[in-house]
């Protein structure tokens, strides 16, 4: 097994997300146990001015979206953001597993020098794809999905690391 | 540039450290600004049982040394864990920067298949080398670093993801 732009991309993205994904339940499990609304959990944020659950879920599963689409040179898709319960939260993680699956190591030949351009307030801005996943797609997805797990832990559910990383 | 096992380690957490480092500055204004004694800022924690800011932060410095040295096939050197100051911590930071410089792609050869040997809970646990930087290493660093963050914005740090991401 080399690596591969696929190797640090595709099967990272699968793994964590379905990790979040676990994660959700447990807080779906939490909420119920405790006798409160799970939306609660979606809204809560870590400072007034950061993204509340719902989005870093959201923003974590199309980092690892856009990243698979653009390694691949295509235009990700865009998904309506109109989840308001943990389900569809965990539906959207699914929807993202099943689409990044899709691309497999063959798609991301030669993707370290394809030219990726994301629109960064306003402006078009280049990255040659290798830095693209490596100094943006995979450290903002990985913000994301540990932001998600520590609101989460932040109101008390019952999580520990191993939620996270998962079995390796 | 070819996608390989230094470009998804070495540069990848020389960047976000050096982020870290920055951010751990802007910590220690906010406390000399606010007049309160910085090491309230690394007791912080995001939940009773989860690590304080300043063990997030040595975790993440020892993820990236760890790696850097096993996937080049050394046993990792043992640094002491007496930080108590955010300069102290910052000045692990730059020991792990200036470590993990020293290996450089060449040292990384092969690293893909290298077995990785950890020891969790006193188990021996085997991983090959691609395994063990996409699935634990990476995880687990952006996991600690992420922390340290979001516990510095919970406290009221004025941060934003920018200053984790960086330029790119």
């Amino acid at each position: 097994m080399q690596a591969s732009m696929h190797s640090f991309s595709v099967p990272v993205f699968v793994k964590t997300l379905g990790n979040l994904s676990a994660i959700l339940g447990k807080a779906a499990a939490y909420a119920e146990q405790k006798k409160f609304d799970p939306a609660v959990l979606l809204a809560m944020r870590l400072a007034p001015d950061m993204f509340p659950l719902t989005m870093q879920v959201r923003i974590a599963c199309d980092f690892a979206k856009g990243a698979a689409a653009r390694l691949a040179g295509e235009e990700p898709p865009k998904w309506d953001d109109g989840e308001t319960t943990i389900a569809e939260l965990q539906e959207r993680i699914a929807r993202t597993i099943g689409f990044i699956e899709g691309f497999d190591a063959a798609r991301f030949v030669g993707a370290e020098s394809r030219t990726v351009t994301l629109t960064i307030r306003g402006e078009p801005v280049e990255y040659a794809g290798l830095a693209y996943l490596a100094h943006v797609a995979l450290p903002n997805f990985f913000f994301h999905a540990t932001t998600a797990y520590g609101i989460l832990r932040h109101a008390g559910v019952e999580l520990g690391k191993r939620d996270f990383i998962g079995k390796v």
